[in-house]
């Protein structure tokens, strides 16, 4: 690859510059790899949709790899989002995490980097491990959910499992009626299922007591 | 392709052993389609896999198109276990659901298909639609679910959120600690909140009320 690299890429530009370009590598590779996928994205496609030299995707990012990384890193406007709704009263936690999700889906830069790792979570194994993280990290400073560590895991996965199922319903397949639901009207269904998860009875839903008789 | 096709496959065996090979393509192909993907897919993987030479599995399914479909196509007996579920009184329906899921995930070829559903439905705009049928054929037969034709379509869709969430955190991203909790944990965790899905009050969360104040 180094051969078709033409000499002026081989310079890198002002800091500036550097850091417009990289952004802007980004940006393209987020938009291919979610639309895409891991296997069916190429950074030279990457390096056309960005409209730079694919030397300068290689430079920059040093393999697909290091891409992806980049592309699915989230930023880190977003995990201060995330460290402050946990600072919500806890019988509050509900509404303010289904509020975030929304509010994160609709940022010109977060939206797409969500986008980007539920897309490629499933055939990449270090996409697999961001989100892992990114669940793992998203109780960060957190020590009131849950009755013991345990607890406080489940808790958080299944808040987890009821976010990204409606993250992917409502924004990566875009089923009806809940692509277009209304912001209110997704607060109002979702909250108290998150808060049930949050701080409700787990281990003996009606459900269950029913079937003990 | 069809060059590559030995003589003896262009005469399809008895119909026994067709049957035989084509399932034995077609369990190939959703392990190959949930591993790799649409786009990292390749019919002489899947052939390989099958132990069957490439030219058959173009004999059989026509293209990678047809394959998809093949492989990503509900089983009858899924089917039947869906309707049946819907026959459940509503009551009791949060927790039949969850209860099938598990049931449904945990058998030889369902289990498969969904997965191959869900790790293509992200980037093969066939399998998102079947995605959406299976969503919406998940209602088959059922009148009683909300209050008008919309309410009932939310109903459907946050359910299907909730499930489909918890599918992927249990069974594709293998997240902890909600991939190795028993399914009796998981009945209790999650029947309470799909019952609310199903014939709870939607409209007005106790967090919804909050921040009207």
């Amino acid at each position: 690859m180094m051969k078709l690299m033409p000499k002026r890429s081989m310079t890198p530009g002002p800091r500036d510059e550097r850091g417009v370009l990289a952004a802007r590598i980004v940006t393209a590779a987020r938009e291919e790899f979610a639309e895409h996928g891991w296997a069916g994205t190429t950074l030279r496609a990457v390096a056309r949709a960005a409209d730079v030299d694919p030397a300068l995707v290689y430079h920059y990012f040093g393999s697909k790899e290091g891409l992806l990384d980049a592309a699915t890193n989230p930023p880190q406007k977003w995990l201060e989002s995330v460290a402050k709704v946990w600072t919500t009263p806890i019988d509050q936690l509900g509404a303010a995490l289904i509020t975030l999700l929304l509010a994160s889906w609709a940022d010109d830069e977060i939206g797409p980097t969500l986008r980007a790792v539920l897309q490629t979570a499933a055939h990449e194994p270090s996409t697999r491990e961001k989100l892992r993280r990114i669940v793992e990290g998203s109780l960060m400073g957190v020590s009131e959910l849950g009755s013991d560590e345990h607890d406080r895991l489940v808790r958080r996965g299944l808040i987890a499992s009821q976010m990204m199922g409606f993250a992917l319903m409502r924004y990566v397949w875009k089923i009806e009626p809940i692509a277009s639901m209304t912001d209110d009207e997704a607060i109002a269904a979702i909250a108290p299922n998150l808060q049930r998860y949050v701080n409700g009875d787990l281990a003996a839903g009606p459900q269950k007591a029913e079937s003990r008789r």
